[in-house]
């Protein structure tokens, strides 16, 4: 088999303003020999690809006849092939929510040197912008990020059962999931009194935050026209179990 | 009450390497009027700042007679009443274990402005050197951080009944509690040959990732003198689960 020379490098390009970029990430965009992006990857990102730099949009929408993964990988093989150093830029992180496994393979199998640049996932993004701090001490011990998806369209979505006390949950483009995720994670035993934040365009100067409780999700998502690109935070404090607790016991007195 | 016109910024360093910190964490600190830092960040990062900044240390080790808690939040309270603009560098990403909200609470409550600068959290930098994806279609569908201890001593974790099929998780700090996460996971039900990572070091040239899995966890830990700081990838794909279910089955027959 061919083996190649060149490298692929997947560079985190955090949630869409240009200065959320590390400078390992700039510094490895001017160093490509072609940069391959997606329309996640924002346009303030793109301008950082110095102009004598090969660019190639390999993006695509349901339907709309864009590059579909096979080829993408095709095309990094051909260019690391050529011992070209392939930068693909990512929102966010590369490796949360990124689709990377498919790409690093590719250039993997044709014996390509692979490097990931991490970046600042959308979600942090999202918490640093609103002021919410996704662990706690003694309140919030662990944190989640999940698309808000069942693995199994037919089965109930297995994170209902991972969204218990001391965990934060940061929800991925879950906008049109409003009301199964109200409706899941109340069932879960979630209080609906849990706060839960919208953070609409996170790391970006269009950012807002709508603030509002579990109880109330799916209907304030519609009434603030909430539109993705979003990252809903939901938090289970320890606090908010016993409050819980305390009033079921005083309903019972 | 006095009013502040100083601001505090919490500002993500990432874990370690200087050209992880974002273009925008540098801009801050260089236009800092005193720099906070404590331990967890590192010499490389320390360089970054101007020769002409104020810096104070603000570090606490266990017994160490360092700066306590609610020194730190005085000196965040008179430097930003003083008008200043004070940086406090957090290692990774400030709202991930960062304790970032007592010392928010801290500047608000004198009336200062608060800015967050999110970075690149440890566990996706581990991820990305050690070229291990934290979420994976159809079979990784939620990534969990988390510090391996209980809230309460006596009690179980809670993070063994959060890690199910379709989850990776990552455990900060986790070293000393090898046998606990292997013991607990594995009553929990995760299959002995789910993968599990350690990455030591990550973000730094010193980085080690050894690979091992959950049966093997605690014996490889110690084998292998895994030492803080060092994270820890747990994975259960799908398709383990699935794999565990015809093991299940043909036992039975």
């Amino acid at each position: 088999m061919m083996k190649s020379k060149g490298k692929l490098t997947l560079i985190g390009c955090g949630p869409g303003a240009a200065d959320l970029l590390t400078m390992r990430a700039v510094s490895r965009i001017r160093s490509s020999d072609i940069v391959l992006y997606d329309r996640l990857v924002s346009q303030e990102v793109l301008e950082l690809i110095p102009e004598n730099i090969e660019r190639a949009y390999v993006g695509k929408k349901p339907g709309d006849g864009g590059v579909q993964q096979g080829e993408l990988n095709q095309l990094i093989q051909r260019s690391v092939l050529k011992g070209l150093k392939v930068s693909r830029l990512k929102s966010g992180d590369p490796m949360i929510f990124g689709r990377a496994a498919e790409e690093i393979a590719a250039a993997s199998i044709v014996g390509a040197e692979v490097e990931i640049v991490p970046g600042v996932t959308a979600a942090l993004a999202a918490a640093s912008e609103s002021v919410i701090t996704v662990t706690e001490r003694a309140e919030l011990q662990s944190f989640i990020v999940t698309t808000g998806r069942a693995a199994d369209a037919d089965t109930s979505p297995d994170w209902a059962k991972i969204v218990r006390p001391g965990v934060c949950v940061a929800f991925y483009m879950g906008v049109a999931q409003a009301w199964k995720i109200q409706s899941n994670l109340m069932i879960a035993g979630v209080p609906a009194d849990a706060p839960a934040d919208w953070i609409e365009n996170a790391g970006t100067d269009k950012m807002r935050n709508v603030k509002t409780v579990l109880g109330r999700l799916a209907h304030d998502t519609t009434e603030q026209k909430v539109q993705n690109p979003a990252i809903l935070l939901i938090r289970y404090p320890y606090s908010l179990q016993n409050e819980a607790r305390q009033k079921a016991s005083m309903v019972s007195l």
